[in-house]
């Protein structure tokens, strides 16, 4: 049938960590495929990411009604599953590629959607590559998503601003609470947030403190090594100055020795090390030091999948960027990426651009040294111009009895095609 | 001049630890205060708590705007300041009486209205019993206000209902996150919540789960002693069957020699213990006993404070409170506290209801036994039953800019009128 030999299917994966809106993006794949039907045929998913792919283990999304897939938008995680698996470079395991391709020819799949970070536009690089190689023609086409805001090219990464907006607000909140208590008991909160490399979701909790709603509030940046003396000195001062204090702390802090501030040092009978979190570790360092009264917590999964509180900006953009990719892949384009390219910044006015994947895998983009304050404990004016429109506008989820009503798909299963398998090491 | 002398003031007060909805209660107050003029004259509330009236450090609410006050609706923790202060006996100090008494009369104060947990009714009762004994006539009321729930008489408590909103909707959306990872990654999430003595908050985990959303969780309950091996079979269980497992567990989790889970055992390099949540605790076990990868988060304040996502079923009540608190003034009542009674669960409806505080002071209402699931890792049908209306209904706060606007008062002091002072000790 020679409509079918022109008719691709696409296959769509999630990888990595997931956030509040990576599925957002799926929608925009779907959905836009879908208003696509003389173009592409089928969406494959992957179960759990690449894994899906390479085990021919695809979800046939066109078994989920247009509804479901709607629901998407507003349904943090992967529904589709993700997996932490990086494929190897082509030669050192070019069988994975191969199979991929197998899998690819088996099911009639054009187009490869891969919707991740820094390690996943590798991967979509490489496999472009290598189809190109093997002579099997596919576009392989990246979506951005990364909490960690750390993609090159594109303005900011889908997932970020939603997890920014949920430390500011809980920044925000909870330096209401310690300022009722500071009186006669906690003076000091602390929150530990993630970013093992870089401050972006640390400086995040500086948007808690604006003109009108003064708070203060000592970050600690990835980016700074981490100075005891100095950091009690500016919980000291500003304790003294307003009677409490708030501390973003970040995973990813290190002292001087370049060790974590989350490894304590401390055993237990067996001779494990402990495994902490930094909050706990800074809280003891006030307690001994200052002789403050704290309290601290660890947002951990619930910054990422605090879908409740999602930035309307980013759901947009997360959407924009998977409908962008299938329009990519329509227009004949492969081995790139759609970025977010800002125009402005008050008002807030940004479109979809385009990155080739050459400049885009393994490279991570730092926080400009612009963006940290003097004394390395805050965010400057030009930090906080860049991340404010990020949060910008609430996007709720519908909720039913008190409840956030979140989607789970069907995921049936495409029938496999194949009569080899593939193991997974 | 005779009017000034018959039309009282009244005091207003914010006790022990703060919810994301007290200062719905102080609106109640202050606002239906405000519409009975001829009755009651200005409300002053205490700067930090009980603290403010002993140190003749009152606030003048006066000062503020009908939308400011307004505003206080959807404010989190306590806008006057709380403290965590419990006056002591008749007997162990007089003094303290004799001082609080002091500043009413000087104030020309007939009405005090106290918002606390059980410590405070507490102090609100001895405060009604010494101005009695005293010959100084006020009419003290409680408003009840307790994350913990576990005031009796009153079916729940304000406060509480949007904590329980928080953690339901937290452990949701962080089990969709670690449902995404568990092929490949994560498999166990494990969150701390507050509840030293009772698992009020612990059992709100488990409305997660749905009949249309199952997800599998396991809790661990300060009511039932903790038995490792149990957990991690319990934990085991679930893993094997979802591929992955969500952790409650409260803070007050003890051992069977009755010490605290988050008592680590483990001593640093002075010799001083360790400060561990319990999260970290149990996620440790679950590596070592059971080798699966695991997160944890802490919630900490970040659950009391959480007013973008509070119950509007808790918000209501809490204004009722303080609504009510006033009326019972006004038609001469003492003594009491306004209780919510609860009429039927579906549809859930409620009403005021009254309870003296000698049947208040100093009883914790604990979970019944029937609330926990046999197996002692899940709750009961009958506990969901009374817990559902309580987190229903949202009641977003304005947002400006991406960030909850909530409002912080002037706090304009009274000029003070005693040449005394009193030192807290």
């Amino acid at each position: 049938m020679a409509r079918k030999s022109t008719k691709k299917n696409a296959f769509y994966a999630q990888s990595g960590g997931v956030t509040a809106v990576i599925n957002a993006s799926a929608c925009g794949v779907i959905e836009t495929a879908r208003q696509h039907k003389g173009v592409i045929g089928k969406v494959y998913a992957g179960r759990n990411g690449i894994i899906g792919a390479l085990t021919e283990d695809l979800i046939d999304t066109s078994k989920e009604s247009a509804r479901a897939i709607a629901a998407l938008r507003y349904t943090p995680a992967g529904a589709f599953g993700s997996c932490r698996y990086k494929l190897k470079s082509l030669e050192e395991n070019r069988a994975e590629y191969e199979r991929l391709i197998e899998v690819f020819e088996a099911h009639n799949i054009g187009y490869f959607f891969y919707n991740g970070g820094g390690d996943s536009a590798d991967t979509c690089l490489k496999v472009a590559q290598m189809a190109k190689k093997l002579g099997y023609p596919i576009q392989a086409i990246h979506v951005p998503k990364t909490v960690d805001n750390d993609l090159p090219i594109t303005d900011n990464c889908p997932g970020f601003g939603s997890v920014a907006k949920y430390i500011a607000t809980s920044v925000r909140e909870a330096s209401f609470d310690v300022a009722s208590m500071a009186k006669t008991s906690t003076k000091v909160f602390i929150i530990e947030v993630m970013g093992r490399h870089a401050g972006w979701i640390a400086a995040a909790g500086g948007l808690a403190s604006t003109e009108d709603t003064p708070l203060p509030v000592v970050i600690l940046f990835p980016e700074v090594e981490f100075n005891e003396k100095k950091f009690l000195a500016a919980v000291d001062a500003k304790v003294k100055e307003f009677g409490y204090c708030s501390v973003v702390v970040s995973e990813g802090v290190r002292r001087a020795d370049g060790s974590f501030l989350a490894e304590t040092g401390l055993k237990d009978a067996f001779g494990h090390s402990q495994l902490g979190g930094a909050a706990p570790v800074v809280a003891d360092m006030i307690q001994k030091g200052l002789g403050l009264k704290y309290h601290w917590a660890v947002a951990d999964y619930l910054q990422r999948a605090a879908r409740h509180i999602a930035s309307k900006t980013d759901v947009d953009q997360a959407y924009a960027m998977g409908k962008a990719a299938v329009e990519f892949a329509i227009a004949g384009k492969g081995g790139v990426m759609p970025t977010i390219e800002r125009k402005s910044d008050k008002p807030y006015r940004w479109k979809v651009g385009e990155a080739p994947l050459t400049k885009v895998a393994n490279k991570e983009k730092m926080m400009p040294k612009g963006f940290i304050s003097r004394d390395g404990f805050g965010i400057t004016p030009r930090c906080r111009k860049y991340l404010e429109p990020l949060i910008k506008g609430e996007d709720y989820p519908p909720f039913k009895n008190g409840l956030p009503q979140y989607v789970r798909l069907k995921n049936v299963a495409v029938p496999k095609k194949l009569s080899t398998s593939f193991e997974i090491k």
